[in-house]
C-alpha cells in the first residue's frame, strides 16, 4: 500500500461510531506509531443525517464502492442491511471490521465463504465482551488448546440490572429502570434481558472454539424478566445470580445454555458487577484463563473497533491479508450437540408449599425417586400464614429428571402454592 | 514457504521443553486445521544429552545454521547464551519463541533493532503470565489506547508462597517449603521471592504500554523474604498481601515498583490464589480489563510457546513478517520514570510500641508533623508483658514524607520495640 494514508467508510454513526471517530482522532500519535501512516475516517453513513455534512453520504453502497476507501467499519447492527454491507465490502475488495454479534452468529458461514472467496478480511473484536479482547485470547493466545469449556457474563446489560437487584434489593422492573436511566439499557431491552445477545456472543465464541458452525438455535436459552426477587434475596448471603453462557465439550456433543444461575462467593465471577463481562476459558494445558472488563458504553466498545482498526491496518500497509483473529469454520467439522434436557448440574429450587407436617419428607421422596438427590434444605423464613418457602440444594443432577421430578411435584395441588423455581448452580 | 512441515529447533529442554514437545504432538490435527501443514520438532538442544538420541544436538550452534529449520525455541532461561541464541537465529534469518523474560527485559533494545535489520520476528506470550495471553491484550486487544496503568500480580512461586502463608497461617520460610514440595518454587528460589522476576515482567509490559525501553533498574524492587507472618495474620480479614509489580503513568513520568501490597477484599485481585497471575490493564477508553490465568507449571507456559509458534508459523506459511505482538520500541520517546520516593499511596502501617499512655498521641504527633494523615489507628491484640502493636491505616501519603515520619519514630528508642512495618495499601 503506498497511499498516504488509510481512509476508512463508517457506515452506522450511533454511541458507538461517534467513540470511534474521538478515539481515532485523539490516539493518532499512537496509530502512526504502530501504523506508520494517519488513518482518516472519508465517510460516514447513517439513517440519519449527520453534522459534518462534509463527511456524510446518504447511501452505504456509495461508500463502498468509493476506490478511495480501504477499510469500512459496520456498526449499525441488526441483520439487514448489515449483512449485505458486510459482503458486498469484501466482495469490493475491502477489509472489514464489525462489532455486529446478531449478523456474525447468524450469517458465520456466508461471511465466512466470502472472506475466503475475496481474500480479506472481518474483525470483531467489539462483538464479544466490549473492550476485552477474548475473540483474539481466544483465537491467538489459546491457538494451540484443545479447549474443554468456555463460560460467561457476556451482557452488561443484565448484569447491570442484576446487580442493582441483588445490591439494593430491586425487583426486576425498577432495576430496568435504573439501567434504562443509567444509559445501560435500550428502551427495548428484549434482546439483552431474553438472553439472545448472549447466546449470540456464545455461539461466536463456541464456533471459533470448536470449528464448527455453531448456532443460536443449538443453544438452550433463558433470560431474567422471570427472576423473582425473593431467589436474589435468599441467595444474596452465598453470592448472586448471574445470566451465563456456557458451552461445555462433553463426551457426547457439546453442552451449551444461557440461563441465569448462582454463583457463589468463591467463584472469580462473583465479583464481576454492573456494566463489566467476564469470560474463562478453560484449555486442557492452559486451564483456566479469565478475561474481565467493561462490555458495555462507549469508550470499552469503540476502543476494541480502533484496536481492529490498527491491527488490520498493520497487515493492509505490508499488503498481507490479516490472518488472525479472522472467522474459523471448517465445513468438515462436526461437533455433535447435546440436548439440553441430557444436561447436568446442581440447582437451587424453591417451593412454596402448605406449612403442615410432612411436606418435605413429601418433596424428598419425589426428588429422590426422579434421582435427584439432595445437598441440603432449608426453610429460610419464618412462614407467613398457611404458607413457607422451601429451598432445596441438589447434588448435580441431570436437568430431564430434574423436570420430571419438578412436574411431579407441581401437579400436588394441595401442598404446592405456586410452580417450583429452580437455578442453575455454577461451580468452580 | 513451500515445505511439507514446518520444522522446530528447540533449545532448552526442561520442564516447559518437555511440554511444548507433548503439546505440538496432541494438539497436532489443531496445529494442521490453523496452519495449513504440520510443526515438528526437528532437533533439541540441551546442557544434558537426552533420550532421544535422533534429535539431540550438542551444540545449539548447528541448530540456529540449519537451513531445514525455520524457528527456533528458546527456553533455557537467563541471559547468556540466550541473548546470543537468539540475536544469532535472526541474524541466520529465522524466527524466534521465547518464554525468557530476564534476557527480554535486560536486552530488549538489542533484540529490537536485531528484529528490524533481518526482518524477523521474537514472540514471547509465555514470558508474561503463562497462558494469560497478556502481550497479545496489550499491543493488539488495546492497540489504540492510551495505557495509564498496569498493575500485576506477576509470579506464581511468590503468589503460592503468600497464599500458604494466609491459609495456613504458616511463616515464609514453611511457606517456601511447601512451594518447592509442589513444584511451584526452585532449589534457589531468589529470582522469585525477591521480587525481580515480576520486575523482569513489569518492565516487558511496560515498555510495550509505552514505547520506550523502561529498564528493571527503572523499578523500585521489593520481595517478600521479610514479610512477617503477623502482618499477614493482621490484615487476613479485610483481605491479603500480594506481591504487585504496578506501572502508571502520572503527569510527571511513570511510577514503577514491585513491592508487597494489601489488597482488600473488594478488589479483583484478592481471588487471585496460589499459582495464579493476574494483570489488570487501565486504559483511558476501555477502562479497566483483567486477565487472570495459571502463572505457573508446565501446562500453562508451554502452551502459550505453543500458541506462539502456531501464530508465527501462520504468517510463515504466507511468507509474511509477523507484525505482532512483536516488540515494540521507538528509542526516540522518553519517558520519565517517577522517582519513587516521590509516589503516593496509603499504607498499613504497624509499630512495636511500649504499652504505655501518650504513645499513640506521640505517633499521631510525629506522623501529622510529616504530612501523613491516619485513617485509622488500632491496637489489634492484648498486649503481652511490656510491648503491644499499634496499626495504622494512613491516607494516600508521600513515600519520602512517610520515611521521614517513620525514620524519627524509630529513633524513639523508649516506647519502639523494633523497625515500624510499612506495607502499601493498592486500591481499585
Amino acid at each position: 500500500m503506498t497511499k498516504e494514508t488509510i481512509n476508512i467508510g463508517l457506515i452506522g454513526y450511533g454511541t458507538v461510531g461517534k467513540g470511534v471517530v474521538r478515539i481515532l482522532k485523539s490516539s493518532s500519535k499512537i496509530i502512526i506509531g504502530k501504523v506508520g501512516k494517519p488513518i482518516e475516517v472519508k465517510s460516514i453513513c447513517d439513517i440519519n443525517p449527520i453534522d459534518k455534512t462534509e463527511l456524510y453520504v446518504k447511501d452505504f453502497r456509495q461508500i463502498i464502492k468509493d476506490p478511495d476507501i480501504d477499510l469500512i467499519v459496520e456498526l449499525i447492527g441488526g441483520y439487514e442491511p448489515a449483512r449485505t454491507i458486510i459482503i458486498e465490502s469484501l466482495k469490493a475488495g475491502k477489509n472489514v471490521v464489525t462489532a455486529n454479534k446478531a449478523a456474525l452468529a447468524k450469517f458465520w458461514g456466508e461471511i465466512y465463504t466470502a472472506i475466503q472467496t475475496y481474500q480479506k478480511s472481518v474483525y470483531y473484536e467489539a462483538a464479544v465482551g466490549g473492550a476485552i479482547p477474548v475473540i483474539a485470547g481466544l483465537t491467538e493466545g489459546l491457538a494451540g488448546e484443545e479447549i474443554l469449556e468456555i463460560k460467561g457474563i457476556l451482557n452488561g446489560t443484565t448484569n447491570f440490572i442484576l446487580s442493582k437487584m441483588t445490591k439494593d434489593a430491586l425487583d426486576y422492573k425498577s432495576a430496568l429502570k435504573e439501567a434504562q436511566s443509567a444509559g445501560f439499557a435500550e428502551t427495548d431491552p428484549s434482546f439483552d434481558v431474553n438472553g439472545i445477545d448472549t447466546a449470540n456472543k456464545l455461539a461466536i465464541l463456541a464456533s471459533l472454539a470448536w470449528g464448527s458452525w455453531i448456532k443460536v438455535k443449538d443453544i438452550s436459552v433463558s433470560g431474567i424478566a422471570d427472576l423473582d426477587i425473593k431467589d436474589v434475596s435468599l441467595t444474596k448471603r452465598n453470592g448472586s445470580i448471574k445470566l451465563i453462557g456456557s458451552a461445555v465439550k462433553m463426551k457426547n456433543g457439546i453442552d451449551l445454555s444461557v440461563q441465569p444461575c448462582f454463583i457463589g462467593k468463591e467463584h472469580p465471577f462473583s465479583s464481576v458487577r454492573d456494566e463489566y463481562n467476564a469470560v474463562m476459558i478453560k484449555g486442557k494445558n492452559s486451564g483456566d484463563v479469565l478475561f474481565y472488563g467493561k462490555g458495555a458504553g462507549q469508550g470499552p466498545a469503540a476502543s476494541a473497533v480502533v484496536s481492529d482498526i490498527i491491527n488490520l491496518s498493520q497487515f493492509m500497509v505490508t499488503n498481507t491479508k490479516g490472518i488472525i483473529p479472522d472467522i474459523i469454520y471448517d465445513p468438515k467439522i462436526k461437533n455433535q450437540i447435546l440436548p439440553f434436557s441430557k444436561s447436568k448440574a446442581a440447582y437451587y429450587l424453591r417451593f412454596t408449599v402448605s406449612d403442615k407436617p410432612g411436606v418435605f419428607a413429601k418433596l424428598a421422596d419425589i426428588l429422590g425417586k426422579h434421582k435427584v438427590s439432595i445437598a441440603s434444605l432449608s426453610q429460610p423464613n419464618i412462614s407467613r400464614g398457611d404458607f413457607a418457602d422451601i429451598v432445596i440444594i441438589t447434588h448435580p443432577s441431570v436437568l430431564e429428571d430434574l423436570n420430571s421430578a419438578l412436574k411431579e411435584i407441581k401437579s400436588l395441588r394441595s401442598i404446592i402454592k405456586s410452580a417450583p423455581v429452580k437455578i442453575k448452580i455454577e461451580t468452580f
